[in-house]
């Protein structure tokens, strides 16, 4: 597991090898930072996929949407790659079965790439690997890459800053929890989906949610949007406001904004200081032994 | 500030110079850590106090039962400090008045000593300050140190592990926190103390965190009291579990046990951590900055 290794790996992607990208994304998550940043095309790509996260409650139908989504812009012959962080999604499920996932219908489609990110729990550990798999999704040609993560906790919600647009995903019933997380969620979103629409409840949610927006100091447009993802209904507009973004959206100089740059710097650090935490820890046994964290 | 001006005032506070003492926690708590710890004293301490920590709700009444708790302490000629943590505790107002408070009952009694540790609220900085200055009570021969801190978030919480033991106050109207905090409550509480108890509800709270504590699977013997600490009603019980404890507390062993060595040396490498993030940050301009990071 060197930086050779991984150059070999990503020379191989990059010309197609699909078996070759599964690896090159567990050599990502495993190998020390400064070996995975060494790799030229991850700092500096030629080219970025628009990356459009989407986040919610559990049982939202983000998974759903996703399907939904891959299909439409499949149809547009864009290559797609999604990074699934919900713990609940059935493509992390699938996680067990092996490294690459293919969700059902697209099983046989070398345009469509599924990962997912586990339990790698610790603090900034899902934000780490989710920047560095981002940029080899960047670096490999893709068009665009799916970010599915679970909008629960700040881990989860701290894997939303590798995006370039977020979309959160909520139901009728989401009343409350659009309390709870209001600040946190007005902030980020640029879409807003009310899934199962055809639920009571709907209309009143998208008020609640768009007087929200007009109470916020946002200068962006942000759109609410009613669904029913497993019927397929209301989800053309969403593939439109992507496919918008994408062809409005400046991904390369977004990977160079400093701004966006010090939130992937905050994200590998912690996930450096973590892993390194546990080996300082282990050698502390005695009051004198503190000061030897500070050599 | 170096490490020779930390053990200056380290010796006039210990010869009883409570002017010292006070600008001693300030030097503790902007030095580098590496000067901190480089105090002997604080390290391998010849005696240390009991640190006993209250936490709960915004309301529960944590400052009046420590204002007593100062009284019937100091009655039996004990040297009593105090950690406040909670933003709105009278003590912590007072911060804005000087470094040095002493609650008004207390104002000329040279057997109390009350800190305040105010904003420093990123990640493990309060804890870090925390262990810091409890080092420095238990160097400067107190007898007992109350820790008070608002039981709301992770990073209030972890000053906790700075405590022998824990007393959780809640009041009657408590119920639903207790099954929001449940969990991580159960854990850390030695003592229950449901404050304001003329209220009603009080029997049927006691209840319910006496079900709670026998589900858990605790050996520990955690006791439930009824108290009404604007009254003065209740306290006696806690006074007299604080000095049992004392009195069978092996303090300087705990101070030397590694499980709670290893809480200490991770508040302290979270604030080093914290501190130095920005600074890094700040260099951050283009992606190949990145590698930078991990040089």
């Amino acid at each position: 597991m060197s930086a050779v290794e991984g150059t070999r790996l990503y020379d191989l992607a990059k010309a197609g090898d699909f078996q070759a990208f599964a690896k090159l994304l567990t050599w990502l998550e495993r190998a020390p930072l400064k070996d995975a940043l060494g790799i030229p095309a991850l700092l500096q790509p030629a080219r970025a996929a628009f990356r459009f996260g989407i986040t919610g409650p559990p049982g939202a139908g983000k998974s759903t949407i996703v399907a939904r989504l891959i299909g439409s812009l499949r149809a547009q012959k864009l290559r797609v790659g999604v990074i699934a962080v919900d713990p609940s999604s059935p493509f992390t499920k699938g996680a067990i079965l092996g490294d690459r996932i293919r969700y059902s219908d697209h099983y046989l489609d070398e345009g469509v790439f599924i990962r997912s990110l586990g339990s790698r729990g610790s603090l900034g550990g899902l934000s780490s690997a989710a920047f560095l798999m981002a940029r080899a999704f960047d670096a490999c040609a893709f068009d665009i890459l799916l970010i599915e993560t679970v909008g629960v906790g700040q881990t989860e919600l701290d894997v939303l800053h590798v995006a370039d647009q977020v979309c959160v995903v909520l139901v009728p019933e989401s009343g409350d929890s659009v309390q709870a997380m209001k600040a946190g969620l007005m902030e980020i979103a640029d879409v807003f989906v009310v899934n199962k629409s055809d639920r009571p409840g709907a209309a009143g949610l998208v008020r609640e949610i768009s007087a929200s927006i007009h109470d916020g100091e946002a200068a962006r447009a942000v759109e609410v949007l009613q669904t029913v993802a497993s019927e397929n209904r209301g989800l053309e507009r969403l593939t439109e406001l992507i496919l918008l973004a994408k062809s409005k959206g400046s991904m390369l100089a977004n990977r160079a904004d400093p701004k966006r740059l010090r939130e992937e710097a905050k994200a590998l650090l912690r996930a450096q200081w973590e892993s390194a935490l546990e080996t300082k820890l282990s050698k502390i046994n005695a009051a004198k032994d503190l000061l030897t964290l500070f050599n």
